[in-house]
């Protein structure tokens, strides 16, 4: 490797780097495959690295030029380069790569698809280069990628051959997909926005999200981070991960898979789209900004590159408009996701009172009318109220009535600007203002997702997650509803008075027992293989009386049993509870993402597909209340004379599920449905505890 | 007025031609207000008509020169002009009307604000004008906006100087706040579209929706319009102009109120922002294409001004992709917004796999790898499957790899594409696709909102309304339920069996009577004051005995009398009906749009915000069908071993109760709550009909 700059304006790693330094900011590199024919990607990649300051051999076995540049015949004949770019058939990476081992090569970017996501073949293949890159120790991107580009360092491996004169910023892109990576460079060029660094991650197989994110966070020159996930392989090392880079500098997230577009995905990268949910959930909860399409992200990525506030629940936006009209536009987006603006204080509105013409509105949003020489000073007292963190923006760009950059200057760091005018006329102003630390968005829609983005940001580190936790045991087996009642009752969760009875006379007895001080029983069938109790006619309510018992016990006795199951039948009475509201408490272990808790309602809009709220167990006491506090206010209120939600006791059964999960490191699915809302707290009127069978079994 | 075109290049209207053409195609124009001072609104109004080709007087009362013109010291010097622009303080508009009436002065547009958006006293000015006007046979813009943008015919009369600029196109805008216009016309610039006419309405006391979209359907120039809009007066004139219009162009229509922001919204034009829920109802079924941002009306707008396909309930999208995973990004947000892509015939997928290399994804979307030669065969063979009517592509802008226009080209009318590339080339590129009618989005998330926009209108024109009916018959007064369910017993809808009783003599006597052959019965109070019964205690279930029959009767008897009513309690008694699924089905008059049924879940559902289906009534069959399609399929298939909804049973149900409140002039609401769901059909729990006080009431 040379560690010299071999061309001026080249800042090579220093010795001693980063350990991807050498796969991003190399001093040389080697195009193994590079054609002289326009339009391979072979030609493509050497035409994208035709900034590249450093040493920059094209290798082709037939030899002769490209563009310009003699080629080698071997990478051999290089004496060593630090990154090698291969842009060979599948079938010539593993040879490639044991060449570069020879002369020392230290990274290489693998462009060629037809590995693991082409099916069983192509997936020896990828172990094959993967054997041979870890003995060599050689750092590896992709296969099946586009390449990066690093355009602070004009080091822009990609075969798209535009991306040599992208423009160099501070925003760093991770994209599963290499053609992602590329539409979001250009997306965001399109928005003024530089690129610090965007890679391509394609099949991931050695450089993959949770080392991007830490290279990216410990990089000065980022400010912001845009991250596009399909898959995930590894849930908690991206958590991990996520979670340091947020706590440094804003990430923005976009998960694909909110419909179900599996098969199609499988076949791009290979990746499982995994639970569309639980990723969000989890790049949430870590901190990211999690944004619903790509044009979202880059409006989140305008704002947080220069604009991020301080971590707090509550945010107090502010909205300045030169036009009411598009303000209205803008405060009805807000809404619409939630964000009320909150009325400005007296000592604002009578400042406001002085500096705007009468008829204009006053309060929040702040209608200045046609901007006039106050508007600086307007923007000034907005700013400067209490309740205000942030405050957007509108106005037309009419030179001579209104000097952006001395108006909005001063609030630097809490102010966006959208703007209305000429492309031309938009983006001067837009770049003018890049550099003083205001972003400039392109319309109202785009600076209610903007100001959205700086909410979340902040919003989404005020709330600490309780660390990981390791299990410490097993349950064995899948628990019985009385077993499971059990094993919850023990870690202090509220269960019904109930008894087991083996036989009629026991559940006789039990019937006298537990409406001894009046009320009414529920008679169940106890069997951990009838797995929906009521509609085989397993559950009985409002049983009062010896004759209704025996109702009872007949349509019990009649369920068929479970495959295999031999056992006499058992009973489970209970005492009935008072009504109330009916919610779902559950638990899985995502595959990816690990000990999830779920806290969904029951009954009937369970079944009209009104999504739960998911979060990463074990949950700290504050998330577990920021689960309850997204059910629907009618719920937590208790509606139609139902008893209200204990929040703490609710966030308190919350915890422990979560607790439970993260505990047996054999439990896999938890429910409790329904858990019902008494005037007393929460009651788990039904609880499944699954296990996974132990190792061996059919 | 002068007919004749005054400078080259400049088309007058024809003599004889539309009413709206002395406003927007003017051949001469006096500025009222124009000042020589840069920044203020009178000298940016004449800024912006700096290309104007016809007659342009500045007026001011001091004379001199205003951007090299010489200034008339009054309207009247001007011995008349088509067009008076008002630039003046709202006070002195009256006069300035008066002048231009004396002189045939036939269009205005008004400018300044402080009319009815501000209180009682502008409102009395704003009559003030509308009388002058009206005498004077002056078609009238505004008041209250920024003015109108016709590039086309250079005619830009707006306060912002920059419209002088506007690309000419073939776009109609057509907004409510004068603000909106202008950030439409220059979100539409960015995109590349240019603009056929932009008009901002602001308090629009003459010219109005209806009229617009009348002028712009019938303008051959016009290919495509956009709305934009707070308030409506007078809904059945919007949606009839609607109608018309969007039989011939599309439409796409927004609206503001997604969230409460009815105290600005009134400050700024005066208009209420009505029912959110109504409006777009009534937009969608009169044919428009409704989005949820100004930025999603600009990707909507740029692929219907060159795309759209026949009237159909179904259209087939296919997607083809250059890289995978955008047009995994693609596929997602459509599958997001329920547009699944339709699996390509055997024959297509054979020719496919002769024209692609192998390991692509050839289905659909169909991934053509790195775009080759083949590329525009590929996008052939996905237009000339049978199941397919509109095609997306997604591709990198690559020169020498793929040329747009000829691979695209041939399939002009049925393909949109979103290209990821540096912005100067994408723009050359896009210009190059829209001269053969080819929309060219800047993204996969626009790209996904483009071709839904093209179903939706497909889909908007399928289902044909009723024509609107005029009542014919008055209610008189507000029913109570045993009247209610009588009225709509008569036209053909379920209730269930029933008596009322005036004494408990009657109720014991109706209970024998309902209870002959098993079942139980509902007691319920009977008294159209008493609003919610059940809350009460007015409504018992299960009621079979005599002894039950006294305690609910008790229970009712000690419920409040309602203000002022002295006549005994009375009861109704009923069938109880089978359990099953309820809904809710109802009606209002709304103030804007008239009559509108709704069918929502019943129940809990309802309580947690599950907006209702909305229509304007009179319903056709297929728009009722439509209604009762929108509901949850778990609902329709019913679950939870509820039966089934008869579909043509409950769009009966629904067109009768829409007939019911077109024909009753004073019927303002009716609301069947619960309608239950029976093996039998649907069947009308409870009923109440509200009639409106008669004129002179209290």
């Amino acid at each position: 490797m040379s560690a010299a700059p071999t061309a001026a304006g080249h800042a090579p790693h220093a010795p001693g780097g980063r350990p991807l330094d050498a796969m991003f900011r190399p001093a040389s590199i080697a195009v193994v495959g590079a054609s002289a024919h326009a339009g391979k990607a072979g030609h493509a990649m050497l035409q994208a690295l035709r900034h590249f300051p450093g040493t920059l051999h094209p290798v082709n076995p037939r030899g002769g030029e490209v563009l310009g540049r003699p080629a080698l015949t071997s990478l051999r004949e290089s004496g060593g380069v630090d990154l090698a770019v291969l842009v060979v058939p599948p079938d010539a990476v593993p040879g490639a790569l044991e060449e570069a081992a020879d002369v020392g090569v230290r990274a290489a970017v693998v462009c060629a698809g037809g590995f693991a996501e082409s099916g069983p073949d192509g997936a020896r293949l990828q172990e094959r280069v993967v054997r041979v890159a870890q003995d060599a120790g050689i750092r590896l991107l992709g296969p099946n990628t586009s390449g990066f580009m690093n355009p602070v360092d004009r080091t822009t491996a990609n075969f798209m051959p535009a991306v040599a004169d992208l423009a160099p910023g501070s925003v760093g892109v991770v994209a599963q997909s290499g053609g992602v990576n590329l539409a979001l460079a250009f997306l965001l060029a399109r928005a003024g926005v530089g690129l610090r660094l965007g890679v391509g991650l394609g099949n991931a197989v050695d450089v993959d999200f949770p080392e991007l994110l830490d290279h990216l966070a410990q990089d000065d020159a980022t400010t912001a981070v845009g991250l596009h996930v399909e898959g995930v392989a590894d849930g908690p090392a991206l958590v991990a991960a996520l979670r340091r880079a947020t706590a440094l500098k804003p990430v923005v997230a976009f998960k694909v898979g909110r419909s179900d577009v599996s098969e199609f995905a499988r076949s791009h990268t290979g990746a499982l789209t995994g639970s569309y949910a639980v990723t969000r959930a989890a790049l949430q909860q870590a901190g990211a900004v999690v944004v619903d399409s790509l044009e979202e992200m880059v409006a989140a990525l305008v704002a947080l590159r220069a604009v991020r506030l301080p971590a707090a629940a509550d945010v107090g936006v502010g909205l300045l408009t030169g036009q009411a009209g598009p303000g209205l536009v803008v405060t009805d987006a807000l809404g619409a996701r939630g964000l009320a603006l909150p009325a400005l204080t007296d000592a604002t509105q009578r400042r406001l009172t002085e500096l705007l013409p009468p008829l204009t509105f006053q309060r929040n949003p702040v209608d200045t009318g046609r901007p006039s020489a106050t508007f600086g000073d307007v923007l000034g007292a907005v700013v400067a109220d209490p309740g205000i963190d942030v405050v957007g923006v509108y106005a037309l760009d009419e030179p001579g009535v209104l000097d952006p950059v001395a108006a909005l200057g001063p609030a630097a760091g809490r102010v966006l600007l959208a703007s209305g005018g000429p492309p031309d006329a938009l983006a001067a102003h837009r770049d003018a203002l890049a550099a003083i630390g205001v972003p400039m968005l392109a319309g109202p829609g785009e600076l209610a997702s903007a100001l959205a983005a700086v909410v979340a940001d902040a919003r989404g580190r005020s709330v600490q997650d309780a660390p990981p936790a390791a299990p410490r045991r097993a349950l064995g087996r899948t628990l019985d509803e009385h077993e499971s009642k059990t094993l919850l009752a023990s870690v202090g969760v509220r269960t019904p008075a109930r008894r087991v009875a083996a036989d009629r006379a026991q559940a006789h007895a039990a019937l006298a027992d537990l409406t001894r001080g009046g009320g009414r029983v529920v008679v169940k069938v106890l069997d951990a293989e009838v797995l929906h109790k009521s509609d085989v006619g397993g559950v009985h309510v409002g049983v009062g009386d010896a004759t209704a018992l025996e109702r009872a016990l007949g349509t019990i006795d009649a369920i068929p049993a479970g495959s295999g199951d031999v056992t006499p039948r058992r009973y489970l009475l209970e005492e009935q509870a008072a009504p109330g509201t009916e919610l779902i408490v559950g638990a899985v272990r995502d595959p990816a993402f690990g000990p999830v808790v779920l806290l969904g309602l029951g009954g009937v809009a369970a079944d009209l597909g009104r999504e739960p709220v998911l979060r990463l167990a074990p949950l700290s006491v504050a998330r577990a209340q920021e689960m309850v506090e997204a059910l629907p206010p009618a719920v937590l209120a208790g509606f139609r004379g139902a008893p209200a939600v204990d929040v703490a006791a609710l966030a308190d059964l919350l915890r422990t599920v979560g607790d439970l999960v993260c505990d047996h490191g054999d439990l896999t699915e938890l429910d409790l449905n329904p858990v019902r809302i008494t005037a007393e707290g929460p009651l788990v009127l039904d609880a499944v505890v699954v296990a996974a069978p132990p190792r061996g079994a059919p």
